[in-house]
C-alpha cells in the first residue's frame, strides 16, 4: 500500500508572514501562535484556516511482549479502558468533551471479544501481537492490512464530516517498548536513552525492561528495511496509526501528534513518507524519557509541557485550544493596515 | 487600606489527594492538571469546584519613565490600543471571545482624555505618573488610591456576576521598567538580570535602560518599606493591579496571572500579604528576559510556554482551557471505586 503525501507549497509563505506581521501587535509578540497559524496557513493554502470538526481516533491493541514483564499494566486493562472510554468517564472523555471532539475508538487488536453495540470500529488484526523478543510482533501481511484499516478511518471520518483536523491517541499495555524500539532504530540513539518509566515502571523495572528490548534487538531477524523494524516491533494500534497519519497528509488535514507512542508512529511513518512532517503539530512533552529526545531529532517543539502519561490523546487534545487561538489571530485580528494605531515593536 | 487574606485551608488536602489518585488512570498520569485541580479544590474548599464567569481585567496607564527613552513603544499606543481593546479585533480580544472571558477595561492613569461611552471604567489617577529617576512615580496618596480603586473593580465584577476566576493585563508603555524595579526590589536579584527587552528593544537599547535604572535606583529617596518602593517605582496600572489581586484573593477567588508585569505585581502584593499566592495560578511563561528568574524566587511553575509577550493578559487567558481541564477532570472522570477497570500504575 502506498500513499501520495504533497510536501507543502511554501509559495504563500511570503503572503502569510505579510499578514501576521501587520496585526495590531508588537511584531513577533505573540509567539508560538504566530507560528502555528503559518504552519496551518501553508497546509490548508489560505490566508483564512479553518478547523472543522475534531476528531480524537484511539486505536487500542495488545502486544505480546508483555509476558516479559515490560509493563506494570496487567492486559486486561487493554478491554476494560476501550469499553470505559465507550462508555464516557475516562480521561480522554473530558477533554474531548471540553473541546468539541468526537472520541473514535477503534480495536486494532485488543485481546478480548469486544461486544458489540459500543460503538467501537472493529479492525481487529488479530488478539495481540506475538512476543517480539522471540519474533517478528506482525506478519508482513499483518502490517499492510493495519496500513489500510488506519487509512479507513480517517476516510470515513474525513468524507462523512468534513474533518480537517485530527489527533491521535491509544491504549494498549507495553507499547512503550515497541515505541522503544522504533525511537532507537529510526533515530540511531542509544536503547537505554529511548526507554523509560511507561505507566509507572520502577529502576529495577527499567533495567529489565532494557535488558529484554536489548536481547530483543539483537535476535532481530528481520531485513533492513523501515516496514520490516516496524512490524517486527511494532503494534497493531501503532501501525494502524501510522496508516491513519499517512491517509490524513494525504488529504492535506492537520495532524495533532500526542506523546511518545505516537510521537514514535509519526516518526516511523517520516521514514516512509518525509512529507508527513508537513502535516504535524506536537501537542504536548510528556516526562517520558525519551520523548524529549525524539522530539529533538526531529527538530520539533510540542506546545504544551504538563508531565502528562496518560495516552489516549489526552497531550494532543489539551493543545487543541492553542490551536484554535492561532487560527482565530490571523482571523479575527484586526491589521494595522485597517486602524487607527501607530505600529508598534 | 488593609486587606484581610485568609491562607488556604488545608484540611481538605488529604481528602482532594484520595479523590484525584481514585480517578481511572494511571495515578499521577494527568500531572499538572492533578496539582491545578487540587489548588482550585483547596482554594475553593470543595472537591467539586467550579469556575464561573470569568474576567479578565486589563489596567492601562502611562509612565514618566518613558521620557528617558526606556521602550521602543511610543506613548500614544497605550490609549490607542485601550480604544482598539473596547472595539474588538485586538490581540487580547479574540482570546477572551475565545474561551468566554469578559473583558474589562480600566483606565488607571493613561494621558488622554478618554471618551466616554466606549465602555472603558474610569479609575484614572492622574495622567501618567510621574518620571521615577528623578521623584516617586506616584505619591502615598496616589497610591492608596489605586490599591482602593483596583479593589472597587473587583468588588463590581465579583458582586454583580458571581465570578470566581479573574485574571489580569496591562496596557502602558514603560511598564517594563517598573516590572523590572519592583523585581530587583523585591527578590534581591541584581538589576541586570530583571531588565529585557520589553516590547522589542534591542541590546545598545537594553543597555541604555540599564543604565537609567541603575540611575534611579541610586537616587530613590523613599524610605525602606514596600510601599514606599512600589510608590517610587510602580505604574498606576500596576498598583490597581495589586489591589486588585488582593481583594480577588480576600473574597476566595483564583487569580491567573499573566506575564512578566503581572507577575511582578502578584509578587509586590505577596510582599504585603504572603497569603496572596495561595490563589494564584501561573498562566504563561514569556521570554522577557528575568520572568523565569521572578518564578523561580517565587517557586512557582506557569502552565504554558509559548513565547508570548503582548502582555493584555493574553498568557493568563491562553492558560485558562488547562484550568477548565483540571477541574473537568475531578468533577467528571469515574472513579476505580465506581467502574469495573482493574487499578492500574
Amino acid at each position: 500500500m502506498t500513499f501520495s503525501i504533497q510536501p507543502v507549497d511554501t509559495a504563500l509563505k511570503a503572503a502569510v508572514t505579510d499578514k501576521i506581521d501587520n496585526l495590531t501587535k508588537p511584531k513577533g509578540s505573540l509567539g508560538r501562535l504566530e507560528e502555528l497559524a503559518a504552519r496551518i496557513c501553508l497546509i490548508q493554502q489560505t490566508l483564512t484556516p479553518e478547523l472543522r470538526h475534531p476528531h480524537n481516533v484511539l486505536f487500542a491493541a495488545d502486544h505480546g511482549v508483555i509476558a516479559e514483564g515490560v509493563s506494570v499494566s496487567p492486559k486486561e486493562v487493554t478491554w476494560q479502558q476501550l469499553g470505559h472510554f465507550s462508555k464516557g468517564g475516562a480521561g480522554i472523555n473530558f477533554l474531548c468533551d471540553q473541546h468539541g471532539f468526537r472520541l473514535v475508538l477503534v480495536d486494532a487488536g485488543v485481546d478480548y471479544d469486544i461486544p458489540a453495540g459500543h460503538g467501537i470500529i472493529d479492525k481487529k488484526v488479530r488478539k495481540s501481537t506475538r512476543n517480539f523478543r522471540h519474533e517478528a510482533a506482525m506478519t508482513a501481511g499483518e502490517f499492510r492490512l493495519c496500513l489500510e484499516r488506519g487509512a479507513e478511518v480517517i476516510d470515513e471520518i474525513h468524507d462523512s464530516t468534513g474533518c480537517n483536523i485530527v489527533s491521535f491517541g491509544e491504549m494498549g499495555s507495553g507499547n512503550t517498548s515497541s515505541s522503544s524500539m522504533w525511537m532507537h532504530l529510526f533515530t540511531g540513539i542509544p536503547l537505554k536513552q529511548c526507554i523509560g518509566a511507561g505507566a509507572g515502571l520502577d529502576s529495577a523495572g527499567i533495567r529489565h525492561k532494557y535488558e529484554v528490548l536489548s536481547d530483543a534487538l539483537s535476535r532481530y531477524d528481520g531485513d533492513d528495511s523501515v516496514e520490516s523494524k516496524m512490524a517486527w516491533f511494532g503494534g497493531y494500534e501503532m501501525v494502524m496509526a501510522v496508516g491513519a497519519m499517512l491517509r490524513a497528509a494525504e488529504l492535506g488535514m492537520v495532524i495533532i501528534v500526542d506523546g511518545f507512542i505516537m510521537t514514535s508512529c509519526i516518526l516511523a511513518a517520516s521514514r516512509l513518507y518525509p512529507a508527513v512532517l508537513d502535516y504535524a503539530v506536537f501537542g504536548h512533552q510528556g516526562d517520558e524519557s525519551g520523548h524529549k529526545l525524539m522530539l529533538e531529532n526531529l527538530g520539533v517543539r510540542a506546545l504544551l509541557h504538563l508531565d502528562l502519561r496518560l495516552g489516549e490523546g489526552s497531550g494532543a487534545v489539551c493543545a487543541y485550544p492553542i490551536i484554535e487561538s492561532a487560527v482565530r489571530m490571523i482571523n479575527h485580528m484586526d491589521s494595522f493596515k485597517d486602524v487607527n494605531v501607530t505600529k508598534y515593536f
